[in-house]
């Protein structure tokens, strides 16, 4: 165990991946804030006094229910786009905005394609992608990544969407297939989250694991990153400092 | 129709696609320039008056037959690195080459993975990118396909392998999964290609067609890319000329 800089780093060079992997919604790009954005921006037309961080907050919190449906085989395959549209639908109801259109209710569906990146994300990834394959492994859907890379300038080698393994993390599946696709056998690739539990669920099926922290993930004061549950391979502040502990 | 430049375009701005999708080997990259030097390379220590282009040509000559043992489902689902193997095998087998170490046949496998770009490829992706989402769609496998972006440049948005459909081209499978994982319906997608058959196949699947010109991909004075077999939705003789037909 090393200090590299801001970082801490529990493996040698020699076990530095070939693949680093990246969840999205909250370690790579402030959801909150875009959400709370584009809900005020196109809704407070129907009615005045919108809380868009509120309104972002009730959508995000059907995330995790929506995808236990699937999960659990309780209903076929869905990509996150449709769970989205449905969990919006649900909010609007419960907030008095049955009102809605349908083309306003895609575009913030859409919105979920244009999340702002954290402001470490852009250099970070540049100075990452010089030395190793980086991409999304994501329970967004291939489109809404690709999408999101093209908007928000995110330098993806590959795009790993939840379709290339048909399962939701934390299923081993998820993370299994990610590094299947590449050919490469688990311990070759790391998964960088803000979040232990995608961490402790990657860990279980060999990859390694980079911990950054994302304090403002639920706004600021509000709980963010819990500090971490396990030592985790690699822990950095922010991507940039991500990329010197992996030598990029 | 318009003659748009140097090229023939045969459908209006109205109907171009949102992702521009690539046949990859003859069409983005030069396998058999490649091959031969990769060949030249690694093998001449083995055997003198090894011919560099002979051997590429039996290499990729099993191509098509080993592919179609997975289409017609003689063989479980299998990757073209590893059907690349075998069919190295066979070729050093008959070329008096047996003595070629396991070292040596992965790394020439591996060339597969660096194949150089025909000269106006990188600017013509570069271009397509500004615009439309850009990716291969091509019988390569995802980490095939990442690593020869990555090693020789390609700024693919996305990449949409083999095991995307897990059906080889050109399966109607192939296309419309390819399609359906940028959730974009068929029309919306163009299959840029140097081969009549290919494009007939996406043709067929509902995608738009781009064909462009290889005439070298088979060597100087062989036939390379045959007169376009049908009229295509657009007909370029380089990528540079494609990404002007398409506004780019």
């Amino acid at each position: 165990m090393s200090n590299f800089g801001r970082s801490t780093v529990r493996i040698s060079p020699e076990a530095f991946p070939e693949a680093v992997l990246f969840d999205v919604f909250g370690t790579v790009v402030d959801w909150r804030s875009g959400i709370a954005r584009a809900v005020e921006a196109r809704l407070t037309s129907y009615r005045s006094g919108i809380d868009g961080y509120a309104i972002a907050d009730q959508w995000r919190g059907l995330y995790q229910p929506s995808m236990e449906a699937v999960r659990s085989g309780k209903r076929p395959w869905t990509i996150l786009d449709v769970l989205h549209r449905e969990s919006l639908d649900e909010v609007l109801a419960k907030n008095d905005l049955r009102a809605v259109t349908d083309a306003d209710r895609q575009w913030l569906v859409n919105a979920w394609h244009r999340l702002p990146p954290w402001p470490d994300v852009s250099v970070g990834l540049m100075r990452l992608k010089a030395k190793y394959i980086i991409g999304p492994l994501s329970n967004g859907n291939v489109g809404l990544l690709t999408r999101m890379g093209k908007n928000v300038g995110l330098p993806w080698d590959v795009i790993l969407g939840a379709e290339v393994a048909r399962a939701y993390k934390p299923l081993p599946e998820a993370y299994r297939a990610a590094a299947r696709a590449l050919n490469l056998a688990p311990e070759r690739v790391m998964l960088v989250a803000a979040h232990n539990s995608d961490l402790a669920a990657a860990r279980r099926e060999g990859l390694l694991t980079g911990y950054v922290e994302r304090p403002n993930e639920y706004g600021p004061g509000k709980p963010g990153s819990q500090p971490e549950s396990e030592p985790w391979d690699v822990v950095s502040p922010n991507f940039d400092a991500l990329a010197t502990a992996l030598g990029a």
